[in-house]
């Protein structure tokens, strides 16, 4: 009982429809905690998703229900161009998706990105394209020049989940993708797809400059592939861009300004993410009391939806402590000991390697925290 | 990524697909914990679910996934005949969900029956035909004849939320539904759809001996409706049949052998509610010590999915004790006190009103546990 | 294993200790999401519990603890001076918990303020007197007495759970109280303590200028008193104080600068929760699309530890909405329906009735919301 | 407000007090899906926790509270003998923790075995002694007098958390353990203990035949320690009784019929874990339907608290599948591939290796599932 019927009801009426607002089967929107950093606001993005137009189960205007609830500020709709399991029924128009669900997206405040998915065979398999004004122009024989025709409409292009499929989900850098790479066609990588993340991937995006993209890929229903009350979340593109609009999205796309938030982990160019680090991880108080003379306790505020794995970083510290987990949005305890008394009253830098923050495939960052030990006791 | 692609990567590959068995999108099944009753199955039935084929934002399958799921052992698609959103997309075949469908239902072992919604104007509004082989064959331009085209097919037909759309959602039984009654057109009447419950359509159950079913009418997804860690459920039609068939499930309903799960109650006749009242709330030993002559704690044990809301029911207690809830599957503690001395080592009855069981719109099924009450500091 | 032993094993060694700081048995810190008002830090306060010192079931250091994982800023324990259950096995010093307790408070930045409960008979029954240099002093025979010795240490004295243990729970202002209000002994009340909610001590609050209190009384553990995963938390004095120290505490109880958060809600005085509502609840946006000529949404945020529930207020108001729930920290979508075409670019203002804040037993705050309204088809 | 006041209020009363029964500070037992194995009930035994009494922070009732909340059969409290952290408060008496509980375990059904912890230097450091009539008597001068006091009081000993205060954790076989084992002063060994598991522990149990347990050694409330709706549990000793008393349990534990169950694993020897396991894992049903020559799913229930691990064995088998999680009292979805249609309508054997179960620190018990294939197609 989804829509309204018209109330005159005087003896037997005649069946009349108002047409409601389009309906949403959302619940409320959450915001996802992961600042801006300076100079640039961080949109967190999803570019690629299905819907019942290609082999997806949702209905396209569900994608839109489920980017605000989830906090999303874009959203690319990236249907198979050339794969359409629905076709018995008629479902294969590849422009459908964008114009079913852009007034709802409008109303709600969310941008969406008109795209397809260049869905073709190995070793380049799929890339998806988006900024496209017709999708429909890339259903062409050739592949290459699939990818030729988005970039007539000046579209933004990848190469999709480059281990999918791969022995051992690991990819290989073919000489078609070279080919594809030099000409501009493809202009940045998925490094992590749905659940899976390639390392070789974000190798190659820093070698060769590529913008790195993270995406959830999803074709059901987004809370059935991510159990959110177990803490998993969708991977998004977090794009640091001027302003929250499509063209600073694809400048900034352009630019390779951008990060990759999964499983609990963001990856991305140390320039971006030691700022953002350093805005989530802060010390509730700089001045840390000690009533033993070996142990006392400090105590670091995450100001996150990330659930931050800290442990000290290599390099002289003058105090112990262990690896210690800060769940989202809290104030954790870390137990520290050394010889304390003698510390006292001076400054104490403490490099701290913060785990969920991953500045190459085998690169965690380092930040530094500076507390003041007081003795407690004397008083 | 959801397909198949043959893994023949030698230098250029052709285009190729393997398909798989029906893409899931389901996590794992719980099953409900409502027991069977003496004499038949408790069937978890959900007769009433949209799909993109009407007015629904999902793919048929995935219907199949969220029953299976949640749970449930039967399901009914029905798709509305007449109002249909998605024309424009070609999608107006009220018999493909169905076909989508039955092969998935099959291999997970779920009952899917073939329905379809009769969506006319007031005062009938809609109404839910089931069992149907040919939904189509109901498209006929007079209302009287759609359902007796659904009577031709031998379908189980009944009048759904008749309370929407109504001034207060209060129901009217008006000439038309006593027309209809009387010619056998509409065997039951939904009390609960989607989150409304109808008292007065549940008293016209009881006077004029029609099945009650309570169905979500869903349109989203599943989850997207009821929060289930908020301890939201959908509701469910309960069938008592004597087999887990379609067809003990048609017998079924024909012989009012039915009750309605929602929002945490059950709804139906005292026969079927007192056994399975009985069964779910059980006291953990008859035997209850005191170590204080006033007060003692009794307890009690509910085996269901229910969040159980226990009470003193009117009528000679020789012991007081508050309004409790037990959650479900778990073991709760009754204070009690009275003249424990006194009653102690005789046989207490306490009559208990069990909040969550309604034996009519305005009746609570009460049941008595036996105690006896033992003195601990006499050793 | 909680302690510490000397690591020096060669061939036997004698047993040895280094104490460690307090042992914590606390994960981390969440902090209550309520925001200071225009003026005034919002202070999160619980100023009744107890500990084995009378009745209870923890040590004292544990109340620290539970009150920093809780996110408050301030507590006091206030044992029982006269009714102490483990006098067998000594524990009867009124001054212990809070000696026991201050160095992990000061450590852990909590502001620990000494307190005892005054335990006698009907009428007063129990009050508590907090920043006392000497709890035991109060151990006197007479009951007015031991109020006179609070005040003689300046401490601020209130009383308890005013319905408890009366007929309905219902509280009685005697000749007694009269008295000791006149005198000045008694300068608050608690309205809820535990989980209740007193209304007549909120109207008695309200008629005689007391100031108001909600505090937990907790014995046993607080996470087994109140279960956070329900969404269930301990009752608070909220205090409106110019600084976060003991002095700023005491001056804003004796000026009446308090409100109380209890079950979802907050009471208190209009001057203080009109800014804190007008703090919490917010548009997402003035500007609200529509794309239907009758129906729109407005999106509300909820930046708050509430769950939001707002309504019409009584009033002129030029579009309808129902009564909607916005959940804690996210974004609730309010369907509003009206002639939204004749609304179009105007200043439209909603009354908006916010049930979380009380400002009297029987008076729910109203808020105004300003939107404009745009057609979203017009481009 | 937790204890009860006489209520005859005429004018001024004097102050009384009806005792009421033990507080208590638990909500709801919930049990724990464990099942029992032919010829033996599986008791949920916790051997190993402290209280006020010793270095603990709460008082000894609250650990019955929370035995029974936990779902657990029998608990033995066991406070150190000789570190005692709150001697300044008169808290010494090791008697005095069974003292106080056992009322109220008698009353709940909870089973209450007198202990405590010999609290020695290295290398032994720390053994705990339970069916003990007088703690007391332990505290003697000599440490292995101490074992021998407890022995002559026929109580069951063992050695605690064997590599606490080790380098690295790993626990050394001293001729101090050697000597004790032969005397026969130790008699079962904690192979876990808190939050720590320790394989070589384990090992030596196999070799040296000793029983072996895990306990909690809780000092705060067990709700601060495991975060059950993070999913963790406290460590259980799983004991293999003839029947649910005392006796039975000494018994059990002298012939070393005991599992330990510890952060979702069950280990313990393949006699009791076979039966065990195969009431767990069980197929929903051995007929599994294929719509595709080449894939289809098996459906595994879960019948107990375990979330389970299952994946391929070594050996042989028809069919290939990923390693998959079962969640906790749900049935999963295991998909199979293979050559299907040359498999049907015979017996199919699949070899599953549970991860749940370590029949020792380095064997992973494997079970069979007999399946039978049936071509859905062909109908």
């Amino acid at each position: 009982m989804k829509f309204d019927i018209k109330i005159k009801w005087c003896g037997r009426v005649t069946f009349g429809l108002i047409f409601f607002a389009v309906t949403i089967w959302a619940g409320e929107r959450r915001e996802i905690a992961i600042p801006d950093i300076p100079g640039y606001i961080t949109l967190k993005c999803d570019f690629h998703m299905h819907t019942v137009f290609s082999d997806g189960a949702v209905w396209p205007t569900l994608r839109v229900d489920e980017a605000w609830e989830s906090g999303l500020d874009a959203i690319a709709i990236t249907d198979h161009i050339e794969y359409q399991t629905h076709k018995e029924y008629g479902l294969t128009d590849c422009n459908a998706p964008n114009k079913i669900a852009k007034n709802l997206a409008e109303e709600l405040g969310l941008i969406l990105i008109q795209g397809g998915e260049i869905t073709r065979g190995q070793p380049l398999m799929h890339g998806n394209a988006i900024f496209l004004d017709d999708v429909e122009a890339l259903r062409v024989p050739d592949e290459r020049d699939a990818y030729k025709k988005a970039h007539e409409q000046k579209a933004y292009v990848w190469w999709n989940h480059p281990g999918w499929r791969m022995p051992n989900e690991i990819p290989v850098w073919d000489s078609v993708h070279a080919d594809y790479y030099q000409a501009g066609l493809i202009q940045g990588i998925e490094i992590v797809n749905e659940k899976a993340y390639y390392p070789l991937a974000y190798q190659w995006a820093i070698e060769k400059n590529l913008t790195i993209l993270g995406n959830s890929d999803v074709h059901g229903p987004i809370n059935e592939l991510y159990d959110r009350d177990a803490g998993e979340h969708r991977p998004l593109t977090l794009v640091f861009a001027k302003k929250k609009n499509p063209g600073a999205i694809k400048e900034a796309l352009i630019e390779h300004r951008s990060a990759v938030y999964h499983a609990n982990t963001i990856f991305g160019r140390e320039e971006f993410l030691r700022p953002m680090a350093e805005e989530i991880v802060q010390l509730a108080e700089r001045k840390v009391k000690f009533f033993s003379d070996r142990n006392a306790r400090m105590q670091i505020k995450n100001n996150s939806c990330l659930n931050l794995e800290v442990e000290p970083a290599k390099g002289d510290c003058p105090v112990k402590f262990n690896k210690t987990t800060i769940p989202s949005q809290s104030t954790g305890l870390i137990s520290i000991s050394g010889d304390l008394k003698k510390l006292a009253d001076e400054k104490v830098t403490i490099p701290v390697l913060v785990d969920n923050f991953m500045i190459g495939p085998h690169d965690t960052l380092s930040i530094y925290l500076e507390i003041k030990l007081v003795d407690g006791k004397e008083k």
